[in-house]
């Protein structure tokens, strides 16, 4: 299979890498890294084994990709405005376009452009990072849930998901894309904005049991506005957060990205993360009062 | 009349120093500035014009200043575990206590001590800090509204307010004292918090439409609960909201204390401010959901 890689960030890389392992035909859009990896190729480090790969296809403009069978998103959604873009001269006949960013909003852009049927989306549960250029670190899980923009479990869908097993990225194919975003966003919503927002670690805010009530309180009003979007099944608010709440207490002194991105002077994600999923809430009369005040204070300090 | 100021900080110091230079005989329980105004005199620098006393009594001890018929309060409220045995020494028979203090439950625990009949509490509005041991700058403003802790109009209260006219503190006496405080808390908890917690100050979070909504937002929170107490008149939250947001722009820049000390890793004024207002709100059912989280945000921030 022909793939495209938009968005070689840290997350396109890796799955991009992994995918070619596996015998796939995968090209990377490449910006900072391109002189490298024409160079070099690309190297994996991960706990599963480092691996290299010495022949890479890229290209700094995607017209030079030409067509191909996937596309894989990994853009950073505050640079949506160029997604369309950058996408486009990599549409065929038959492609599709899988877009793993971050949050919502992402899908209905695609479809936008490229039409509903052409689209899926997946929510990725991956710990890597950026080495110096022609290095991606991957440091635990890589999970993969995925599943059509237009709801159902399809045939494509469940290729796409073999696709990444056969990989050796854990993947599977679901009927409620959109519960599944949500479900993310009941973990992103608290613990990326708070943590980004005050300085301090997941353990920290758990530890802290007044900022531990917050987040367990956020984590509610998230599901409410989830729930109140005719998901196929609601998530069951008091044993998702559960666990959730205990998922984390494993993840000792955890930076989510968006704090390390705040650490470090980088925009945030924020409307994918935070802005659209008000805006839905808002919608079905959903208020999501904490949210809404997080998603303030982090604007705030977004500006100079 | 002979008054003992406890807690001679910023706002103890000045007004201590204009009730002396109108002819009260006062006295200072110091700590920092002892040394050296023991020796050299308090020195107060003033837009209204800068004043020198030479001969100030004052003591480390309260029971060296002896019994007094006033005892004003400018303690930091995170102090008020030493608030009762700082004041004991120096109440006798018709002593009364004015406690200036920040927020909310300073009354009350005077009142526990010492009998509420003795008890008034006041709002200042005043732009003063200290400066080098000896001297306090008074950079403008210094309005107070006092009452009795037990409410009413009291001979007492207006005479008070007599003593601070005549020292050229403008004051005034008001029947609902709680009212007051509650009002005070409508600029205190949006903008002391948030500035402290985000960094900004006063005219960059109003620049900012999203901050400036929670603003108004919590101010609405707070007047709801504030009204739930059963003031002897409801503050009208339209208009008063209008009031605050339009003398706040034109406090160009301004730094409110708790961002201050905030920044300098000094404690802040929580309980007073926040913990004790969400409290009395739970109580009427008037929860202050922002308020609320803005309290544990604050109060993460206070852990090592």
């Amino acid at each position: 299979m022909r793939i495209a890689v938009i968005g070689a960030g840290a997350l396109g890389l890796y799955y991009g890498a992994m995918l070619q392992r596996a015998g796939n035909e995968v090209r990377f859009l490449l910006r900072r890294d391109y002189q490298a990896i024409s160079k070099a190729g690309l190297s994996v480090t991960s706990p599963d084994g480092d691996f290299h790969l010495q022949s890479v296809q890229c290209a700094l403009d995607p017209a030079e990709l030409g067509p191909v069978d996937l596309v894989l998103v990994g853009l950073k959604t505050f640079a949506n405005h160029r997604l369309i873009d950058l996408v486009a001269p990599l549409m065929q006949g038959e492609t599709c376009v899988l877009t793993l960013q971050n949050g919502l909003g992402n899908e209905e852009l695609l479809a936008k452009a490229f039409g509903a049927e052409r689209v899926l989306g997946g929510i990725a549960f991956l710990c890597s990072n950026r080495g110096e250029p022609g290095t991606v670190h991957h440091m635990g899980q890589g999970r993969i849930r995925l599943g059509e923009f237009g709801g159902g479990l399809s045939e494509r869908a469940s290729a796409l998901a073999t696709l990444f097993n056969q990989a050796q990225v854990p993947c599977e194919a679901v009927a409620d894309l959109r519960r599944a975003r949500w479900e993310k966003l009941v973990w992103n919503i608290p613990f990326n904005g708070l943590c980004a927002l005050t300085g301090k670690n997941v353990t920290e805010l758990l530890k802290h049991a007044p900022s531990r009530a917050e987040i367990i309180a956020i984590m509610g009003e998230v599901i409410t506005a989830g729930n109140a979007q005719g998901l196929s099944q609601p998530i069951d608010a008091e044993p998702f957060i559960a666990k959730m709440i205990s998922a984390t207490e494993t993840m000792d002194g955890y930076q989510p990205s968006m704090m390390i991105d705040r650490l470090k002077g980088h925009p945030l994600e924020l409307e994918a993360i935070y802005g659209v999923p008000l805006t839905r809430a808002s919608e079905c009369e959903g208020e999501m009062v904490r949210v809404g005040m997080l998603h303030a204070l982090l604007e705030l300090g977004e500006t100079a």
